[in-house]
C-alpha cells in the first residue's frame, strides 16, 4: 500500500460534466423519457463505441485533422474519440448493411468529444441523443415529417412545453442560388447565411461582398432569407418566385414536411418556415431542422438535424438516404437547469430507510428483503450515528419514511414507521407497511 | 459535396462491441434491470467521465504509465481512458465529500478501456456495471454483505441462476503471511497465489519457489490455500491455528459476512469461503469476492470486488472506507451469449406495423397517434415496396401484429388487423385495437 502522505487535488477536466446524484437522476429520467418516446415510434436502439480509427471517421474529412477532435495514438492506430454519433453510424449502417432490415429505425444516446474552448453551454464531453431512420435506395419525405414529430413528443414527455422547430430544405436554398446563377458560390452561401443569429446582418452582408456577390444579388439574397409568415404565406410568395427544377422540389417537400407534420399532431405554435436556415454542416441534401426554446430564441439550439442523401457514400456505393436529428441532451438539460425550466420529478429511489435499535440487524434485513421483494425499495441504515443522524439522512436524500426496528417491533412482527413529511408515526404490521409503502408513488 | 469515389472500408476498431439493433435491446434489458435491483438497495446513479487528468487518475500508480492505459495528449494536458470506474469515483467522492451524504451508495454503468490483446472476451472498450458503499470514517462489515447480496439480487433478475461467489478475506490471509514471517513478501505472495487458477499449483510453488520463500513454508502457504468445506468446516479449521490479532480481525469479518449474506437471503449454494482468493489489485484491505458462472469455473469470472478501506488517500486525508463489485457487464453478455444462456425475452419494442394501403396516409398517421397516446408502440411503414415485403419486414423485426389501412377501413372508421402468429386477421374498431393490443404484454 502507497502511504506516502502526497495528495493529488482531485478535479474533474474543464468541459466535462459530473454531477451528483440527485441531478444525475433527473439527468437519467428525462434521458429514459426521451427512449419511451422514440421507441414508441419504432426506432431501435444501438451503441456504438466511442472511438473509431481515423482513417474512418475522418473518411469525410479526407484525413484532415482538426483542432478540436481528440486524437489519439494506441499501436499502430490513429484513432478519435468521437464527435458527433452521426458518423459513427453511417458506418454502422454500410458494415451491417446486409444484416440490417431498411428502413432502419434507430436512436442513440451516447457520449461525444470536441475539445471546443470550454465555456457555459459548451461541453467537451457531453451527450447527444440521436434518431435517423435510413432507407435502402429510397427513403419517403414522411420521414422527414416523422423525425421533428419524434422530437416533439420527446419534449414533450420531458415537460418542455415552450419550444419550436425551423424547418427549411436545402433543395430551395440551393435552387434559389442557382437562378441567381451563385450555384458555385453555394457552400459558401450557406456557410454565411448560417451565421446571421451570431452576427447580424450587416456582417453577413459584409461577408457576401468579400466573397464577390453582386449587391443587387445580396439584395435579392437577404430579401429572401427575410420572407416571414405563416408557413402558406411563404410557400405562396415562394410560388411567384422565378424558380427551377430543383427549388420546385425543394418547395413541394417542404409542403409535405409541414402537412404530415400537422397530421402527426403538431400546432403551429411548434414549427415555423425559416429560409434563413441553412444548417452549416455540409452534409444535407434535402430537409433541415433546428429546435429552440419559444421564449429563449437568442439561446443555442437545442436540437438539429435534416436529410442526407450521401452520407454513406464514403463507406458504401449503395444508395442509403437517411434523416434524422439530435438531441443536444447535455446542453439541453443545462439550459433548463439554468432557466429554472428544469420539470418537477421525484428525484428519491427508496421509499424507506430502515433504522435498526438493536444490535441484532436480522429483523430489520428480513423487513428490507421483504419490502425489496414486493417491489418496495429500502435501505438499512448501519452505522453508527445518534439517531438525529440517522434520521437527517432520511431527510437530506428525500426519503419518504423512516422505519425503526427495535426489540418490541420484532417481538411483535411489526415495524414503527414515520412519515417524515406529516411527522405522523405508527407502529402497524408487515402486512400494513406494504400497503403503505405499495400506494405511495 | 466530396462525391469522389474513393471509398474507406466500414470497420469497428478490434475488442469493440458494436450490436445489432436485437442483441443491444437484449443487453440493455439485462443493464436496467441490474439498474432496477441496485436502486431497490438504496444506490444512487452517477456518471463521471470517461476522460481524466493523467496525474489524477494515475495518482495511485505514482505517474507510471501502462500499456494498456490509452493516452492523449489535448492542449496542455495528459490525458487518459478510465480503465475502471473505481478510481475515477474515488476521485469523484472525494471531490464532492462536502455535498454527498455518507453511508455514500453509488451505482454506475458506463464504459472502460484497456487496450489488452484482443482476444474472446477480453474487450477494449467495455462496461462495467459497479456498486460501491463509502462511510465516513467508518463503515460498518455488513455492507461488505449487502454488496454481494445485490449482486446476487442483479443476477437473480436478469436471469442467471448458477452463479457463485468465492469470498475471503485479506486480513486473514496477511495475518496468515506475518504468523509465517513472511509480512514483507505479502503483495508477492497475493500477486502469485492469484495466478493459481491460470498457471496451476506446480507453477505457483515454482514462482514462490524464486521468490526464495522456504519450502516448508511453501507447503504450509499451499495447505492453507486448499483449506476445503462449508464455511463452518473452514472457520473451525482456522481457529484452531497459529494466529495473530489481524488474522483474528480478518476471520472474524469473515464469519460476520457469510452470516450476513445468509439473512439476506442467499443459500449456501451461491457462496463458498475460498482462502486461495487474493484478488491481484492492491487496493483491497479486507473482504474480497469474485464471482462465477457455477458450471463454468473454468471460464473467467463475472463479477469481482472487496473492501478497500484507503482508495481516497490519494486525493484527501479524510479516511473513506468502501467496498464495492464491479460486474464486468460487457464480458457477462458475451459469456452468455456464447453459452447461450441468454434469458428469453422478448426484443421486439413495436406492437404493430401500420401499412397503408392507400396514397393519402392521414388516416393511418392519426391511428398511428391514437395507438401510441394509449401506449401502444408502433411504426408506420411508408416506402414504396410491394406488400409481401412489408409483411415480411414485421416478422423479420419480430413485430407481433399488422395493422393494414385501406379506404373501406378509413370510411368506417375501423382498421384491419393481423396476429402474424396466427394469421388470424379481422377488421375491428379503434377502441377493439386498443384493448387487443393493450392487454398484450
Amino acid at each position: 500500500m502507497g502511504k506516502e502522505n502526497i495528495k493529488v487535488k482531485p478535479r474533474t477536466l474543464s468541459g466535462f460534466i459530473e454531477l451528483l446524484p440527485n441531478k444525475q437522476i433527473q439527468f437519467n429520467k428525462i434521458m429514459d423519457s426521451i427512449k419511451s418516446v422514440y421507441e414508441s415510434f419504432g426506432f431501435l436502439p444501438i451503441d456504438t463505441p466511442i472511438m473509431e480509427l481515423a482513417e474512418v471517421l475522418l473518411a469525410k474529412a479526407g484525413g484532415e485533422t482538426d483542432k478540436q477532435i481528440y486524437q489519439l495514438r494506441k499501436g499502430d492506430n490513429d484513432l478519435v474519440l468521437r464527435f458527433d454519433l452521426t458518423v459513427p453510424f453511417a458506418k454502422y449502417v454500410a458494415l451491417n448493411y446486409h444484416l440490417l432490415k431498411f428502413p432502419f429505425k434507430k436512436y442513440q444516446i451516447g457520449k461525444a468529444y470536441r475539445g471546443e474552448r470550454a465555456q457555459k453551454g459548451r461541453y467537451r464531453e457531453f451527450y447527444q441523443a440521436d434518431i435517423d431512420i435510413i432507407g435502402d435506395g429510397e427513403l419517403n419525405v414522411i420521414n422527414d415529417a416523422e423525425i421533428p414529430s419524434a422530437v416533439y413528443y420527446a419534449f414533450k414527455a420531458i415537460g418542455i412545453d415552450r419550444f419550436i422547430f425551423r424547418v427549411n430544405n436545402r433543395k430551395i436554398l440551393n435552387g434559389f442560388f442557382e437562378v441567381l446563377a451563385l450555384k458555385d458560390n453555394a457552400q459558401d452561401l450557406l456557410r454565411i447565411i448560417d451565421k446571421l443569429d451570431k452576427i447580424g446582418i450587416d456582417e453577413v452582408k459584409k461577408e457576401l461582398v468579400n466573397i464577390n456577390i453582386d449587391s443587387n444579388k445580396i439584395d435579392n439574397i437577404m430579401a429572401f432569407i427575410n420572407i416571414k409568415g405563416t408557413p402558406e404565406d411563404i410557400f405562396m410568395t415562394l410560388e411567384k418566385m422565378d424558380s427551377n427544377p430543383l427549388f420546385r422540389e425543394g418547395l413541394n417537400e417542404l409542403k409535405q414536411v409541414i402537412n404530415y407534420m400537422r397530421m402527426y399532431g403538431l400546432s403551429d405554435d411548434y414549427f415555423k418556415v425559416d429560409l434563413s436556415l441553412t444548417r452549416g454542416l455540409d452534409y444535407y441534401t434535402g430537409t433541415i431542422y433546428e429546435g429552440y426554446l419559444t421564449d429563449y430564441p437568442e439561446l443555442s439550439s437545442i436540437c438539429g438535424g435534416g436529410r442526407y442523401d450521401n452520407l454513406t457514400e464514403y463507406y458504401t456505393d449503395k444508395k442509403l438516404p437517411g434523416v434524422g436529428m439530435t438531441i443536444g441532451a447535455s446542453r439541453l438539460f443545462g439550459l433548463l437547469e439554468e432557466l429554472d425550466l428544469l420539470p418537477d420529478m421525484n428525484t428519491n429511489t427508496v421509499k424507506a430507510l430502515i433504522i435498526p435499535l438493536m444490535e441484532d440487524k436480522t429483523y430489520s434485513i428480513k423487513i428490507a428483503n421483504i419490502l425489496r421483494e414486493k417491489g418496495i425499495n429500502n435501505q438499512i441504515y448501519y452505522e453508527d450515528k445518534n439517531l438525529k443522524s440517522k434520521i437527517n439522512y432520511a431527510i437530506q436524500l428525500g426519503i419518504p419514511y423512516i422505519i425503526f426496528i427495535g426489540e418490541e417491533e420484532e417481538t411483535n412482527n411489526m415495524i414503527t414507521i414515520k412519515n417524515i413529511e406529516t411527522r405522523e408515526q405508527q407502529t402497524i404490521s408487515i402486512e400494513d407497511t406494504i400497503s403503505l409503502l405499495g400506494m405511495e408513488k
